[in-house]
C-alpha cells in the first residue's frame, strides 16, 4: 500500500454517487490490508461501452491502489432462467452458453482492469447448494416491507403490474453472494444501490462487518440527456472500431465533455476547474479540449495507436474535408437506388425518426456527395461510395 | 364404494363452509375410485377439542364413503422454527419432539378416524430435498399480490406491521405438499381457505388436476360467541375427563345446541328440523335433547361406558342435588382461608374478570355450601370439599 489512508480515501470518493457510509470505508483503510472488492455482472451477451467503463474505471483505481478486485459472475440465475413459465424473454441459458457470455463479458472488461489482478468467481458455487431450509432462514432476514422499497418493485406494485414471488428473492441471492465472498465494498451504479444494500444487510445479520457501498453515477450518452445505451443507440462500445468512436466522442456537447472528464477518465475537480477556467480566458480551445479527451479515451480503453489513427482520420474527414476515410455504412440490400430520403437516413442511423429527418432536411443540414437535399418528401440517388452528411458531426461513406 | 357419486356429495357437502368448485368434486367421485384426501396439522403439542372435531369429522365422512386421508405432519418447518432470529416464540423443535408432539396428536385423533385407514406422512420427506433453483421455480408460479391478498398478511401490511420474507414461503410450502401427494380434495377450517387454494393452484401450475378445496365452519365455544379456543377457556377438550365435558356441553345456549349437532354430529338438516319442530310444539323437551346431544357426541369421541356416567353424574349433582361427584378444581396454595372471594373465584377458572364476579355476586347467583354470597368485596371462609356453586351451570368441589 504505497498511498497512505487518507490519499486514498481522496482519490476513491472522487466523483462517486454515494459511499455509505464513508466514515467506515476510512476504518477499513486503516487497517492497511488489502480490501475485498466486490462486482457482480450478468453473463448475459453484452457489448459492453462507456457507460459501462465509469463503474469499471473506478475499480480500476482501486486495483492500483492494491486492493482486489472480485469479479463474481451471476450464473446461477442465468442458469435457471426466468422461472414464471410464461415470459418466454428469459429462457434458461445453458452451461456453455454461460462460460462463452462471461468469456466474451471480461474480453472487454480486462480493457479497464487489471487482469492479473482480477479474482474471478460463479456464484452457482455457493448458491446451488443451497437448500430451502437455508433460503428460508436467509429470508427470514429481511422483511416484505424492506424489499418492496426497492424502486422497481414500488413502482410495479402501484401499477398493480405483477411481481413474481421469485423476483423478491433475487436481491437476497445479490446479498448472500457478498456474505460467501466477506466483502469489504461493492460498486455499482446508482441503479444498483438498493441491492448492494441488501448485500451490506444481509453480512450484518449474519454476524459480519457489513460492506461499504459505493455507486457512481449513471453516464449520459452522446446526446446529453438520456443514460447511456445501446438501445437509445447512443453509446460508444467497447469493442467498436477506433475511428469511430473518436468521431463519437467529438460530437459530444461542452457541457458533456466536463462530465466525460471526470468519470472516464478520473480527472480531478481541481483539474476540470482548471480546464474550465483555461476555456473562459480563451487560452485553451473546446475543440482541442475534445479532442484531447477522445484521444486519451482511447488511449486507455483501446490504444495508443488507436487513439493517434482516431485522430488522424477525424482530423482528415472534419477538418480537412477528405472524406476518404470517412465511417463507412452498410446500406441494407431492401433500400434501392432511387430511393425516399427519409428511409435512407434511417437505415444508416443517423436518425431515428422520420420528424428528426425532416428537421434537418428542412434546417439544410443533408447533403449526398455535396449536394444539399432540398426536399423531405424526395427520392435520393446515391451509390457505393457516396459520401452522406447529416449535420455537422454524421459523415458516412455508403457501401 | 358402497354409496352412488349423488348420495355421497349429499353428505359430504352438508354443512360445509365451501366447496372449491362443487362440479369438479362431483366429476372426481364420479370416477368411482377413492379420493386422496389431505389433511394437514402442525406437530405442536395441541390439546385438541371439539373446534378441531369439525374438521375431523368431516374428515371420517369421507373415511367411512372408502376415501383415503392423508394425513400430514408439518414437521418441516416446526424443525426450521422462526428463522427471523429475533422472536424467540417459535424455536425449532428437535426431532425427538416433533415425534412426541406427532404421536400426541394422532392418539387424539384416533378417536374420531379410524386409525386402520390412515395413511401418515411426514413432509419433512420431499421439503427437505429441495434446492434453491427448485424454490425459486416453485415461487415462480405465484406472485406477490397474490400472496399478500392472505387476510392476515393484508392486515399486517395496512397495520405496517412487519412481515419477513420467509413467511410468504409457508404458503407455498402447503400448496407443494398438495402436488407431492397427488390431493384430490384438502379439508381444513375456513381461515385455511387461502392456503387450501394455493395448494390447487400450486397443482394446476404443475400440470395436476387441482384439489378440491373443502371448507368446515369455524366451531363455537361454549359461550356460543367466540370461536372455540383453548385461550378463551369455552372449549371441551378431547382429552378432558369425560364427566366434565358432559357438564360443560350440558351448559350451552339451546340455540347452539343446533349447530353442534349440526357439526359435531352430522346430523342432516331435515333431522335438525324435525327436532326443532318437536321442541316448538312442545312434544320434546330441550333439556332431553341437549342430554341427547351430550351423551351422542361423548359416545362418539370418548365411549359408550363414559357417555353413560357423564349422563348419571350430570343427573346426580344437577337434578338430584347430589354434589358428591361435582367437579373437583384445585384451589392454588396461594388462595387461604378467608380470602376475597374474587380470588377465589377466578382460581376456580369460573370468571375470568373482577367485574364479571361482581355481577354474578351482585345477581344472587354466587353461592359456597348453598349460603349465598352477598358482597363483592367480601371474604369467603371455604375448606377441602366445600362446594362453590357460580350461576346454575357451574358447580364445583373445591380440594
Amino acid at each position: 500500500m504505497k498511498f497512505s489512508p487518507q490519499d486514498q480515501i481522496k482519490q476513491l470518493t472522487q466523483h462517486t454517487a454515494q459511499v455509505l457510509p464513508q466514515a467506515e470505508l476510512v476504518k477499513k483503510l486503516e487497517r492497511k490490508k488489502p480490501l475485498k472488492i466486490k462486482f457482480g455482472a450478468d453473463p448475459t451477451a453484452a457489448d459492453l461501452h462507456l457507460g459501462h467503463a465509469v463503474v469499471l474505471s473506478k475499480l480500476r483505481q482501486f486495483q492500483d491502489l492494491g486492493h482486489e478486485i472480485i469479479f463474481l459472475i451471476g450464473d446461477f440465475t442465468a442458469r435457471i432462467g426466468d422461472p414464471t413459465g410464461k415470459s418466454k424473454t428469459r429462457p434458461p441459458l445453458s452451461e456453455e452458453q454461460i462460460k462463452q457470455n462471461a468469456a466474451t463479458y471480461l474480453e472487454q472488461v480486462v480493457k479497464i482492469l487489471d487482469k492479473k489482478k482480477l479474482k474471478i468467481v460463479y456464484n452457482s458455487k455457493w448458491l446451488s447448494k443451497l437448500s430451502f431450509a437455508d433460503v428460508l432462514k436467509l429470508c427470514g432476514k429481511v422483511t416484505l416491507a424492506r424489499i418492496t422499497e426497492r424502486d422497481d418493485f414500488a413502482k410495479r406494485i402501484k401499477s398493480n403490474t405483477a411481481i413474481g414471488l421469485h423476483e423478491l428473492l433475487y436481491p437476497i441471492m445479490q446479498g448472500y453472494d457478498s456474505v460467501e465472498l466477506h466483502a469489504d465494498v461493492e460498486l455499482g451504479g446508482t441503479d444498483q444501490t438498493f441491492n448492494l444494500l441488501m448485500g451490506r444487510h444481509m453480512q450484518e445479520q449474519s454476524g459480519q462487518e457489513g460492506q461499504i457501498v459505493l455507486t457512481m453515477p449513471i453516464l449520459e450518452g452522446l446526446d446529453g440527456t438520456e443514460k447511456m445505451s445501446k438501445s437509445l443507440n447512443n453509446y460508444v462500445g467497447l469493442n467498436e472500431d477506433a475511428k469511430q468512436a473518436f468521431a463519437k466522442l467529438m460530437s459530444i456537447s461542452d457541457k458533456l465533455m466536463w462530465r466525460y472528464y471526470a468519470l472516464l477518465l478520473l480527472k480531478s475537480e481541481s483539474e476540470i476547474k482548471q480546464m474550465q477556467q483555461d476555456v473562459k480566458i480563451e487560452k485553451r480551445h473546446p475543440m482541442n479540449l475534445k479532442k484531447t479527451l477522445a484521444f486519451e479515451i482511447i488511449e486507455r480503453f483501446w490504444s495508443k495507436e488507436d487513439a493517434l489513427e482516431g485522430q488522424q482520420n477525424f482530423e482528415a474527414i472534419f477538418q480537412q474535408k477528405d472524406y476518404s476515410q470517412a465511417l463507412q455504412v452498410k446500406i441494407s440490400n431492401e433500400i434501392s437506388s432511387p430511393c425516399w430520403i427519409v428511409d435512407l437516413l434511417k437505415n444508416t442511423g443517423a436518425v431515428k425518426t422520420s420528424s428528426e429527418a425532416k428537421r434537418l432536411i428542412e434546417a439544410g443540414s443533408v447533403s449526398i456527395n455535396n449536394k444539399k437535399v432540398e426536399e423531405f418528401h424526395s427520392q435520393a440517388n446515391w451509390k457505393q461510395g457516396s459520401i452522406l452528411k447529416v449535420g455537422k458531426k454524421k459523415i458516412f461513406k455508403l457501401i
